[in-house]
């Protein structure tokens, strides 16, 4: 026996295809700063100008399949059009981090082998720079208004988008693509070492997208609005602009206003039903409301991602302008949608809390397991920790080895020997499934074959009103391998470690109390603002820090 | 370059194992016929039950890869058991349609050559008397109470469900498999010629339950409860089963009691939110409603296939009880999701009508197409119409051959020359993508190279005072191909076809106007109540019918 279904493969192209017909008339608006004249192109516009973009990159720029092409811009309609042109005819589509350090930009760029890069005007002033030492790149394709005298010296030819599309055919005869081909290219922003690239598939796209639509994650219909904040150049914008094809719903860009008083202009005006951002904008937007109040009661839910976020952000978005956050976790390597928070339900709305912070379920495309310390599976029963490994269609399986690699580089910290993505995060999950992280897995503290974790001991230490700010890091031990030492910043005076080690032990086993204690003047952070450990454990092992140690030996 | 995602293919095994651990909580309730004594059974128990079944299929049954298991059962757990484990063991779930005709039902388990059937005990007097002509049947397994002395003379070895499960183990290692693998089988039931087989595989189970619960589909999510009307004999239940391992989802099932009654009393006591059924059960519940009412205000959405619903109906249960009622069409050929209708937003309650009434939009899985009259895709313009042709990853290409066959066969008037599924369906798009189907292409009037929809002629000779019944059949014409006979069932006395004809003159251009007319007792009918066109067809070319042709011809 043998099936008798059709053998369409899932493909960009099919995306748009449904995207620009079905939903002819959803739209793409794209914030230019002013609430009066939003920017706004219909799907069945988007589709006819993606064929127009086709045609100029292979008849102009000879793009050919395979070929890979930078986008470095912000969300706008134009970088939607690169979303579904690369991709459709069978080039990748590489999204160019505009945060990113320049040697790193310079990095992806040659790693990627682009030779053709579609840049926004105003950020030409961050590319122009680099320029010189990227000889490959061919053509720069400059969308919008910039100052194109910052290229003047390039060795690159340069186009005006609109020019180069216009006058062109609307319509394009997509090629058969396999599904498993490749149709984009994300690189990590990696805190260490050289970013790594992760290559989605048509497949893994298709099925991603399908996924945001459905009702257990984001829920999207034809004749929602979604703000997507969260940058192009992430993840695949989260997979929204993919999921706007298969289900129609509007697209709400902020181009390169992501200023508090411009989103809430665009929710209080274009009035969004979703938005998709990091905490950190939220917080912003908190602020700009309490001190100029605009009607946001449009939006009604938030998904945050990135990373959690905290609970009186959550708290305050929700009780001050009912906008309900729901998070979400996942990672460049994992498409990506890794789970969704949606409480169970029947709960009361405090007894929904404890699920609402927690990153939440996996989705079906999504298998999770737990490996603890000793390499084995943990338990789902909500208290035993592990490292989190996920396996699915649209999670990677290895790392672009670059241009003439035949395979893909797969690490043995970042991939197990059955192919399993070891995500880095280490948390537990509850009888029903529910995830909460708790730890990245470099954070851990490994002592005696069992896992201490570092923010479990933070949080604690802060909740001590002597405490202003805590940092925990692993330091070794020759009997335990690693040892908890608590960096402590105190509120004022000095800080009285035996109590504070006290206070600590009111909540947690003898055996997780550090018993090496130190006191800094902040908490060293990474440039994005998170906690910077490596440096802490770095001026321990120079001998840079006072520490103090209370107990000789804390097992006993 | 080449992609970095890893190779997971969407199978029903990772389904089951999604479903049974992430939604082990969730439930599948079989009605007993008792509002008290529901039987219920939790995802995690229906998991542990399907790997003992398959390990008592392989085991003690023979069961193996890609062997073909029938069920003849009703809408139980037991039969949501043999949907997991047989598709999961590498198996083929054939469901047996318990409404086809004796010799149907034989054909088709001799077609299928299903050496096992698993049968619910309450439908062993179907089943017996074809036992005698079906050699090849080795093993029959009866769930639940049933007369077993039926069986007496079977050469079959018979087996207790209960039994033939317990004891063993309640894990199984499924096999890895491709997800082009067959998984389950259905047969159409045909009026015309034999039943046609449709291999479904796991790849298009696995995409068609993604798009059952995406938000614009039937949107599931945990928590919600589905009460599951449509047998699960009709194209895999439409997807539901499969759909609730995904997205945990609650089934409430009603196994044989499909009566009124018992449909009000589930709904009153199970308090399900949406339902899936034929619209002649929620005719049958409106009446059971209005003389005994019930409380049934949990149910939100109904969606309604298999035939479109009367908008009486349709307003009835919105007006009087607050149910919506979603139309979704499809067919055993389409797994069955074609298309599902949600109205653009945005629109008053009564500009949402026409939407309603339509087929609904295609989903981004099932591209279409509309071939007119001369062969030529037709525009999307609400108008021009055309035979709905389809593609997809859930769309048939063909049908199952049989025993020792190599490829599906392909019969030109259901498969186009590009592999397309003619759907047999004649209808309009709008630009907007909303299907709306007016007649089955067999009946439609081709007439001079434009066609003639003999459902509208139907409806506006029916909105006639003066006309019971009316059907109108196309009838062979020297110079037009074909030409329209209107075949009336006067309200008493004679009919005025003149006047009639007047009548239709006012809606209709002259040349779709029908010139010939007759007058009948009654419309026949086939058994399932359809209007039976081909027996006019037929009476009307033995010359049995008295014929009157008012204008030579038509077009002057």
């Amino acid at each position: 026996m043998f099936s008798t279904m059709q053998d369409v493969p899932l493909t960009v192209a099919r995306m748009l295809r449904h995207g620009s017909t079905i939903h002819a008339t959803s739209t793409v608006t794209t914030w230019t700063g002013d609430p009066a004249a939003p920017h706004r192109r219909t799907f069945a516009e988007i589709g006819r100008r993606s064929a127009q973009l086709a045609h100029a990159l292979r008849d102009e720029l000879g793009v050919t399949p395979r070929s890979v092409v930078g986008t470095l811009m912000w969300n706008n309609a134009e970088h939607v059009e690169a979303y579904c042109a690369l991709p459709a005819m069978g080039a990748v589509l590489h999204t160019l981090n505009l945060r990113l350090p320049a040697h790193q930009l310079r990095y992806v760029i040659q790693h990627a082998d682009d030779r053709v890069i579609i840049v926004n005007g105003s950020v030409l002033p961050l590319l122009a720079p680099l320029l010189p030492g990227l000889d490959r790149v061919e053509h720069i394709v400059v969308s919008g208004p910039g100052d194109l005298s910052l290229l003047a010296g390039a060795r690159a030819r340069v186009h005006a988008y609109e020019e180069l599309i216009a006058g062109r055919p609307t319509t394009y005869d997509w090629p058969q693509l396999d599904e498993r081909d490749p149709a984009a290219l994300c690189y990590t922003s990696g805190t260490t070492g050289d970013p790594k690239g992760t290559v989605y598939s048509h497949r893994s796209i298709h099925l991603h997208a399908m996924q945001v639509n459905m009702a257990e994650s984001m829920a999207f219909t034809a004749g929602d609005t979604s703000l997507a904040l969260v940058p192009m150049f992430h993840v695949l914008s989260w997979g929204m602009p993919h999921a706007a094809l298969l289900s129609g719903f509007n697209l709400l860009l902020p181009d390169r206003f992501l200023q508090p008083g411009h989103i809430a202009d665009m929710i209080a005006t274009e009035r969004p039903c979703h938005a998709a951002a990091v905490p950190t904008l939220f917080q912003g937007l908190l602020h700009e409301l309490a001190e100029r109040p605009r009607d946001v009661s449009a939006l009604t839910t938030v998904t945050i991602g990135g990373s959690a976020c905290p609970e009186p952000l959550m708290r305050a978005l929700d009780e001050r302008h009912g906008i309900r956050v729901a998070h979400a976790w996942g990672m460049t390597e994992t498409s990506p949608l890794g789970t969704t928070s949606q409480p169970p339900p029947g709960l009361t709305p405090e007894e929904e809390w404890p699920y609402r912070l927690s990153q939440g379920r996996f989705p079906a495309g999504v298998e999770a397991r737990l490996i603890g310390p000793d390499g084995t599976e943990m338990p789902w029963d909500g208290s035993s920790a592990g490292e989190l490994e996920v396996r699915g269609p649209w999670i990677a399986g290895g790392y672009w080895a670059g241009a003439g690699s035949t395979e893909p580089e797969r690490p043995a910290d970042r991939f197990s020997p059955d192919g399993w993505l070891r995500t880095g995060d280490v948390g537990t999950i509850t009888p029903d499934g529910y995830l909460r992280l708790t730890d990245r897995a470099k954070d851990v503290i490994k002592s005696g074959g069992e896992w201490i974790s570092s923010v479990e001991l933070e949080g604690l230490l802060m909740g001590h009103p002597s405490v202003r700010e805590a940092a925990v890091v692993a330091v070794p031990d020759e009997r335990w391998g690693e040892r908890p030492l608590a960096c402590v910043v105190p509120a004022d005076g000095e800080a009285d470690y035996a109590a504070l080690r006290d206070h600590l032990g009111e909540k947690l086993a003898r055996w997780q109390l550090p018993e090496h204690w130190t006191t800094i003047e902040e908490v060293p952070r990474t440039s994005v603002g998170k906690y910077d450990k490596k440096v802490l454990r770095a001026r321990y092992a120079e001998g840079g820090l006072t520490v103090t140690t209370l107990v000789p030996d804390p097992r006993q």
